[in-house]
């Protein structure tokens, strides 16, 4: 047992660090300003066009693919830390090329993908250069059960002809492409029923219905999009006809990964300025931070800021030695985990910021914004809890004793 | 004992209800877009307009205020019902000229101004066409905490001089004037510094800093204000000097009691909507309304509703009964139960809702980030619990025994 | 819309106070010394038999009943505020003879039973000379559900003949009659199936297993008693066959309030010693009294015990004006909100007193133990969240709309 | 990083487990019930004697001593592991002479001890021959707050005379020793003030008070002394004078490891109670296994308690790796949260095993009493939150940025 980081995660770390605290956390404001004043169109904001230019100039870029041939070839546990150091800033992750929901698309490109479609979608993506989404919830219908899916891809010759509607498509505007997630064969086993397919956002039918506001604003880019006729060549399917909920699996483990780590490093920058704050602040005859009930809240998110961190390295590693497959518990573990402590530790922040806490002069308003739809992507806490509780009581039923 | 409304509170209930139903509740959404779109300046959206013009018409306005010279002079508690029924919407208390800080404005302009103050500034409120705002809060010091206030008035003459710095105005813009809280005498005991001011926004030296952006938006018109040099006549001196926290006591007993009704009533919005959704939401093998751990939500979301109510009526029942002064212990206590209520009941709803509850297509994603802050203004939880503390502790001193 | 109490519950509140000051709270220690010396068997300890002595020549006896023939004819509301008072302490509610189950079992005597059954078995109960106990868990069935309850009672000619086993049969030692709910109709509907019939503790085939060791003790006299082929005459049916669970939900409402009233009682004691141990504990530099978090609990527990008791009262009084069946919700909720409030207050009471409050120096550790099982007697709070759920999504089923 | 265990920690993990199973829960019922008759007085039930033999004969002893000349000569966190297996039952620890608190008092022994010393009272404990206890807590002061210990070691001549009031001095009926710490220069700073001092049970003036009874019961050993002009020779003196808290300090770190792990033990033990009983109690429908709320309960105690195991695994490789002293902040950290989390996994296996988990049927009731004071022994929670946040707070203390 040995719970010390490699060297090379170690170096990138620090690496890292220092590229946060010289690029990143300075342009925050500006990037949020430029957003708020002109919307999402149009892309990146311009300080952080040229942040990405100089991180890509370090070579620190593209972390979170494993495979060598595209990147530093990071275990799925060394990369875990860096996900935390890019998380506690809202751009980190766009900073490095390592934002969701495109690596998971670039991470399945690279496994299932043809020649052809990784060289048409994702080498540009691993460049920099083309932003992706990923479509697979509908409003009708719990994203969670995946026998109620509802979009149908019709082979139709050689090409499939994709009809459904969508929500919750991440990443929809500025993208070149989504993946959408389509019944290919109704008949099938629940499992086996749907494909995924890679569908050019400019192809006829595909209809962004609008950017959804969520928490009051539809910077989030979480898109409702309605598919109607829309053709694709065959040779976009992704995969084989039928993986499309295995390769949604293969997607998800790695990719909690990243999101738990991302929260991981939220709460840090929250507690954080939650001492700066109680160190300096004085009221009621003391600084808050000699006050027992600020104690206690700093304290408590130590203690589960730490023991998520744990986890989710545990978890990292049982990927990196056994598989994605064995570790299927412990990543449905850490998915309910770290979504409800991040939203603790924040909530402790801004009580303890008090007015300071619900305005947004500090980055704790918006991720307690963005974060509260994490205990729902990805499925809901109370379904990763039902399936947790499953494996833990299949462990006791009368006949395995 | 007799829990039973009055029937002049019965029937105003019925009546408040219906006109939301009728009319407010199908105008929330236009009024929204109207003020995502436009902002703030130019005061009320049209619908919004239109509405008020009906509920004064039909005499459905300014319930709040107990003088029966000015409105229908119900008690507290009666009041209290009819708060909760408006709480049900966002716009719902602007409709029924019923919106914090007016409301508490108003009260204290009734009891302790002059008649040349009533009629310059009350009548005018009354009648719906001046809105106002309360300058309190400052950043650099703990509002709950009155030696702290920084914000100075000096008498020059006939004038007050004003200067300082404060934020989280409510209504500072379209407003006529504020009132303001300053230091008078920094040498008389801490709860006799400071006095109220009638401070006209036109005032030069009255300067508007910001919208402060609360929750990703600045339609909260939560105003940071710096007043420098800011001169006006000693007539504007709202009671006598010194009086500022007897005023702003005044003014905060029935004013929570209110706030209160009105997060009563969010959470039972939200709980409809949670019921409503589980009634015709299936997954997993079943309908939401069918799984024990929904069902635990909406019980203890019943459960915390009604008792929450049930408090906040009998401190109403104190106030009215034996005086605000009485019902400090019950009033604090409702305070931090409501506002942790409303918190609970509204993440459950999100959580029940889905993706659909971090949307904007239901009014829960607003109140909750609306609400969050409840917890913190007019002194944050941890101030409550520490007075009602000290009050049951000085029960059980030695010396009392 | 009147919180006072009447003059008459103010003024047996006042003496029922200062009898449990005077005779009930100095005794404590030497009954609880007693009977841990010599157990149950025997009855009473002689100090308590002294108190009830005095108690009743006080006449401050039988409050529970609402009968005037027997006793001073109280609301249930007004019941209700004793209850409280005598939950305070654990030998309270036998001072004067207000336990349960007894008093459960008086009531449905008092209400079902002939006039015969009432001679024989309510007057010496209500005379406090006669213990009785309440037959209804099975260890093989959840209680809560009423359609799996085994225990038969076969009609033989003049007699039924009991079979079955039952535990947690409270108060099953010293007593002279057990009331036991058993199947008479296996056919009917569910609800129709059981009856409830008076079976004598000295009845051949009344076998009492053990009484149970619940929490390190078998003091609490939770019994498990075996029925075989037990037979008692036709005429110790109490009301008419198939009426068991009409007659155990009229026993249950009142019960509840009672229950929680005492649950109160209860918590309002554990706050009384954590005041007066943070009054004058001294530890890092200041009282506990001083400290935020012990401030936190205290407020808290405050809070939470006035709230709770309000709505026991509201529940009370919905009783007493539109009667048990129309108070079902009410019922329901108080039940879990009571038993799950007292945990919390208590569980913040030993942590405060430290070593002392695990210890059995004071009463605190005694009633953790003692409170844990109310939240799964007379139904676990999650049958009752269910049903309190049911009755709230009803409201809003598409078809009431 | 390698969250594997080492091959020697694997082998013993698997020989406790089968011993476990072959010799120590069958006799759990056996010991508890000739504990319950005959009471602490003579020592360990026979079946508990016999089982120690068997184990010492199988080298499966004494495993927690880290020095090779002793015992296996395991890592801290090695030990760990077996621990968590000991822990599963009440009797576990005791069953491989693994039991606090005479492991600490070996330990301190074995580190600090003269050749005499060990000779005489270590050798003894190793063999399984003598008992011992640990003198510290004082009723009148906070245990957690060094500065206010009273209990006084005079020297005069070759002796120390001993005088002061102790409690919860846990094993003291039975014990061959206490090590017993009490202030030997009043004049020192705080932490040099008190040292430790091994004190025979027989010597005159060692006086036992009483065994308090701890919620409900004797059996528990936690004793009451008084010290009355106590005289033991001043080579009973446990390493230097002055250095009582610095021993205690290093005694503390591996103890408390040790303690968390007991308590991950019981968790899992009633974890798996849980889900046996969840797959074949049926009610209301359906197995408790398919509920909901239920496999809620099971999912959030395995998250619980797989996150505190890595929090404690991860401090134990800390005090193995750099230091019990580098490690404080870690150790107090798995203080808090094991003693929190298996009260909360032990409080919804209660709930979820209905009546069967109040009653002593099952080891639950047990281990919900005895852990309690888990939360308060060895430094209540809070004291450790108020060490741990202002570790953490000192990080982002001005001067240090």
């Amino acid at each position: 047992m040995d719970f010390a980081l490699s060297q090379r995660a170690l170096k990138l770390s620090a690496e890292v660090t220092a590229f946060m605290e010289d690029n990143v956390y300075p342009a925050e404001k500006a990037v949020e300003e430029e957003l708020q004043t002109r919307g999402l169109e149009g892309g990146d904001p311009e300080p952080l066009r040229a942040i990405r230019k100089s991180a890509k100039a370090a070579g620190l870029w593209n972390f979170f693919i494993p495979d060598r041939e595209y990147g530093p070839g990071l275990t799925v546990h060394e990369y875990a830390t860096l996900c935390e150091i890019m998380g506690r800033s809202p751009i980190g992750p766009r900073a490095f090329n390592c934002m969701a929901p495109d690596t998971g698309n670039m991470e399945i490109l690279a496994q299932f993908g043809t020649p052809e479609q990784k060289r048409r979608w994702l080498d540009p993506c691993l460049a920099g250069e083309m932003r992706t989404c990923f479509s697979m919830s509908e409003p009708g219908t719990a994203g969670s059960d995946p026998t109620l899916l509802e979009t149908r891809a019709v082979r139709d010759g050689d090409e499939y002809v994709i009809n459904g509607h969508k929500w919750f498509t991440s990443g929809g505007i500025n993208s070149a492409f989504a993946i959408v997630m389509a019944v290919t064969d109704p008949q099938a086993p629940p499992h086996r029923r749907a494909s995924q397919i890679i569908v050019p956002t400019d192809t006829p039918g595909f209809q962004l219905v609008r950017a959804i506001s969520v928490m009051g604003e539809t910077l989030g880019n979480h898109c409702e999009i309605a598919y109607k006729n829309c053709r694709v060549p065959v040779t976009n399917l992704l995969g084989e006809e039928g993986s499309g909920f295995a390769i949604a699996q293969a997607r998800l483990g790695p990719g909690r990964i990243h999101h738990c780590m991302r929260m991981i490093g939220i709460a840090e920058r929250a507690l954080e300025l939650v001492c700066r704050r109680a160190n300096t602040r004085f009221t009621h005859g003391s600084l808050l931070a000699e006050k027992a009930n600020i104690q206690q809240w700093i304290a408590d998110s130590r203690i589960e800021i730490d023991a998520t961190r744990l986890m989710v390295l545990h978890a990292a590693w049982k990927i990196d030695t056994i598989g994605k497959r064995e570790a299927r518990q412990e990543i449905a573990m850490i998915k309910v985990m770290a979504a409800n402590m991040v939203m603790r530790v924040l909530d402790r922040a801004i009580q303890a910021l008090g007015g300071l806490g619900v305005s947004d002069d500090t980055p704790i308003a918006r991720f307690w914004r963005d974060c509260r739809g994490i205990r729902i992507v990805d499925g809901p806490d109370e379904v990763h809890r039902m399936t947790i509780a499953r494996r833990e009581l299949r462990k006791w039923r009368r006949d395995n004793l």
